[in-house]
């Protein structure tokens, strides 16, 4: 999507380790008439009619999970990162290692929300080494629901756990790939 | 707001310690048509053409403040909880003590995004003692920004934290302000 990668190249600030901060925009302040533009992107990729719940993790996934879903009248759920007093009884879970914060976090998904006629799409908006997504398919396997797809705004290629899941069968569409990343010189991978 | 009244008495859940679960509908499984319709409501209590930006905290609050922002076109920015490796450099933050995990929490708010000319709606989805609206409002404050108002879907208006920001003056709007709750008998504040 052409006018990710621009504002990507634009806005976006490569850091030590890998880092790459598109937080004006993405994932701390939302640009939500972009989150609209990369929901209707998902639209014309992915079958919506088929899909019955847009899932996602928190906290960044939200905003884009929740503009995706209000667009093609889905619900949304978060999965969680801790046990909160809240969620009560069955849940499904998943360990996961976060690359932003650097340590093991468990994903959880009560049993109330996800069942096995569901019919998933998965939206992130930024994927390193795909941890989160990995676990939130993970929680959809258990929960015996059939996974349409996974839907990313920003993926970075070179960590590798796009392909994985690209490998594993699994109908992945990242918008913008980024294949390599140095201050001032961000290379994205062809369509 | 009726229909929120109405779900919270259908679907709401009363849990020991006086936890209202909602998540259903609010904060685990999102329902994205009834955030449409909060979001209207909000759009008849507040000027919204006089507003520059929406301000949450992470993570229940993302997905109703992303529809909010995204219905009236204007930037959701949400407060983190934690210090990542991708907020770098300066920060606005506010020591709040949250109810739902029993802890104190920092929520913080990078400066590059929040300015002193925005005017601010701060949105969340459930408020209990108000401390994260609180330390939201005191983020708009350190950012010298204006704080127009609160919309808040669910207020338990028996903990206080709402009515302590109306004696200070805060345009706060809570579209269902509970006043007790028992299993199967949840009793709201009259308009």
């Amino acid at each position: 999507m052409q006018e990710l990668k621009d504002r990507i190249v634009k806005e976006g600030k490569v850091l030590p380790g890998n880092i790459i901060k598109v937080d004006g925009f993405l994932n701390h302040r939302v640009d939500t008439g972009l989150m609209e533009r990369i929901a209707d992107e998902f639209g014309r990729h992915f079958n919506m009619d088929g899909i019955t719940v847009i899932l996602t993790a928190e906290a960044s996934g939200i905003a884009l999970a929740s503009i995706v879903a209000q667009r093609f009248q889905k619900p949304m759920i978060f999965a969680k990162k801790a046990k909160s007093d809240n969620i009560e009884g069955g849940l499904y879970q998943s360990d996961i290692f976060s690359y932003t914060y650097k340590k093991k976090v468990t994903l959880l998904v009560s049993k109330e929300w996800l069942h096995a006629e569901d019919k998933v799409l998965i939206v992130d908006d930024f994927m390193a080494n795909g941890e989160a997504v990995r676990g939130l398919c993970d929680i959809v396997e258990a929960a015996g629901a059939e996974l349409v797809g996974i839907g990313c705004a920003v993926e970075k290629g070179f960590q590798g756990g796009g392909d994985r899941l690209r490998e594993a069968g699994v109908n992945l569409h990242s918008l913008a790939v980024i294949e390599s990343a140095k201050p001032g010189n961000i290379v994205f991978r062809e369509n």
